[in-house]
């Protein structure tokens, strides 16, 4: 059934995992047997090093050290060390990245600060342009930003024809993407869109929750300004981990508005005027949670692991190959039950995932398939999500989630009521 | 040396711990052998529930059942969860407080919606009062709102003759007070600074970073309009472990400031227009940090655990008793060596901890202290701090951290240079 099954079958994709270079880092990772689990672009699976430093961090540091855990331990530094290491995996400096609150909560901080220089010089610009289908909660925090700033909060519908330049104008203050779109896994061309936005006169956001250890990202030579991204996702940190906000250093000047103790120059002098930190720890705001940033430390390290095997370019070279072969493999699925893939085709466009939309049972699909050990999640209104992570997906994984696809939709099983949509929650 | 040694010494302390009724909660603590721990003001200590149920968290919840914990494990829930137990603590209703981001973030949230409310029926009240020797980050952040709004922060002293009425007129819009003084310990009166504010046409804002937990609050009986609090100190959530704000429920029709996915009403709908949550669930932003949560829960539940003693009276008793020996042993090292305590002798506007001044090296006579094994902290400028929790802290132990602090101001070896400031950080 599937097409050009001489070039492609199981046998093949388990000799792509034995010749596979980056397979040694699965071992990094608690993976269930029998699970096949593409939703890391959701949730990270759980590192294997993790329990045992968190345990660590709660008996030895918290437990045993106590208060004197922030200077003994270095808490205080924490969430710039692992800034500095997320730094590399997005063309960051060094001390340009923290992490700090959630990625909504980063967001409103640089949204505002940006809408403030602009502003300054330009009082004229009153719009920050975002995409009609961007993550909500981008949307959400640009409109409060808006709203706090007398500015409109304008959605666009970018048409590839046309670009991002025939959207912007002199109205246009600040421009807020995601870098790669969490339904289709469509992903921008962040160079070319911080120069249209530039052009036009106007200052570029890049929210990197997608991005951030899943492609090649790199901050620095696309001129972006600002960058938000999350931590549980591609990063690995664990449920809610804390999210990065990075700040291009010609920005670093302008305060951001949420003046928290921990952004202060030095917090433990207890004046009450606020005198903002240096570089991006003046991004900080409260006490930040240890626990869930030791998580993340171990996280972002299962991304740096990969170091050593090619880094940043292994990895996308086997996330293309994964999406790629998941991409084909559904095509005549696709064909025969009138599903659409909406991931792009064209790899340089195209993040670490594959969805496809299907008008009927979207949810129901993705239900039936987690019935059977494939864990991917849906997305209103109609969209199967599949999340490639070279890390630990193996291209037998693609294979058996597609015969699961298949077997799904070819008997049916997904009309059962058991899957039928109920409060989807993930 | 100790005034009435007849009616108190080390025998008597042992006698007041063997009688005391709450001396069986100690156990819920993972508490170091030798160490006085006075500093569960600043990080409360690791309850003995917290490692395995975080490691729970991690290796059944997040390791195996992965994406899924948020339906399975209800982690969708736990702020709410959590914030109805602290409710309990602080005199608030059934989904009236919620656990989410941080203090700061928190005080951000609810000053804007307090600036709000009160500006759309008087624009003339300009001024957000606080005062001068609040916690910084209330300042910080008070000023951040003020600074958004078109708005000036007042900070004032308060002159106890006097009272709060002296310092409010009708430009006043929102007064942001700490329950307890950070430094000092001094308790102010919710009541009836609450009325005070309401009778000056303005809204209350109270911070309980240093009451939750410590000491009987009830914002319901206050009739306050917000709250906000900590988890890290006498809740025993953990270094950094999330915050916690209340909204008086006539109060939650105004939208809050930051608005995150979690905050709208059906974050898994995604769409791209914001509906705010009913109720306090509309204060959350972004993502939760789940494995600091968690910790979170067991530490309300160290709290809670004192219920079937006698709950919040008991612990209150206890430790009024404790701080009011401490007190007591101190007025003769103080009157020794030119101390001065400066928490209040009068129990009814005390917290639950103990402050002396040191003119002359109150760094350094901590940092000896520790050396010691008594956990106390400095604050700037002079000040020793010593919290008293009555779920661990023996009133041996009271006994024992005086006849430290004697040995350390006696002997001068609070002058080594190894005692000498450095750049403090706790």
């Amino acid at each position: 059934m599937v097409r050009d099954t001489g070039r492609i079958d199981r046998q093949r994709c388990i000799e792509l995992d034995r010749a596979d270079p980056l397979a040694p880092l699965r071992a990094h990772f608690t993976m269930i047997k029998g699970l096949i689990y593409l939703d890391g672009n959701s949730l990270g699976p759980l590192p294997s090093a993790t329990p045992a430093r968190v345990q660590e961090a709660m008996t030895v540091e918290w437990g045993r050290d106590l208060i004197g855990s922030w200077n003994i331990h270095d808490w205080m530094q924490l969430p710039g060390r692992i800034g500095n290491k997320i730094a590399r995996l997005v063309g960051a400096g060094e001390n340009e990245l923290i992490v700090a609150d959630s990625t909504s909560v980063n967001l409103f901080k640089v949204l505002t600060a940006a809408v403030q220089i602009v502003r300054r010089d330009t009082p004229d610009r009153t719009e920050i342009v975002s995409e009609r289908l961007n993550f909500p909660t981008d949307l959400y925090i640009a409109e409060s930003v808006a709203l706090a700033n007398g500015l409109t909060l304008r959605l666009v519908d970018i048409d590839p024809e046309e670009g991002v330049d025939a959207v912007l104008d002199d109205a246009t203050a600040v421009v807020l993407f995601t870098h790669v779109d969490y339904r289709t896994g469509r992903m921008h061309d962040m160079s070319s869109v911080t120069r249209s936005a530039h052009a036009a006169g106007a200052l570029m956001v890049w929210d990197l929750a997608h991005s951030a250890g899943a492609v090649p990202v790199d901050l620095a030579a696309a001129e972006a300004d600002f960058a938000v991204g999350c931590g549980y996702k591609y990063l690995n940190g664990g449920p809610g981990a804390p999210a990065f906000v990075w700040v291009n250093p010609r920005h670093l000047a302008e305060p951001q508005p949420l003046r928290g103790w921990l952004g202060h120059v030095s917090p433990f002098e207890f004046t009450p005027e606020y005198r903002p930190a240096v570089g991006i720890l003046g991004y900080q705001c409260g006490t930040p949670p240890i626990l869930s940033m030791v998580a993340l430390d171990c996280g972002v390290d299962t991304v740096l692991a990969a170091d050593e095997y090619g880094g940043m370019d292994a990895l996308r070279a086997k996330s293309l190959a994964l999406t790629s072969m998941l991409i084909e493999l559904l095509e005549p699925v696709s064909a025969a039950h009138g599903l659409r893939v909406v991931t792009p085709s064209e790899p340089s466009v195209r993040g670490s995932q594959v969805s496809f939309a299907a008008p009927e049972g979207a949810y129901s699909i993705v239900q039936a398939l987690i019935a059977r050990g494939v864990v991917g999640d849906f997305r209103m209104p109609d969209i199967a999500r599949f999340g490639c992570v070279p890390l630990y997906t193996r291209f037998v994984d693609i294979w058996d989630a597609v015969e699961h696809i298949r077997a799904v939709l070819d008997s049916g099983e997904w009309r059962e009521p058991r899957f039928a949509a109920r409060s989807a929650v993930t």
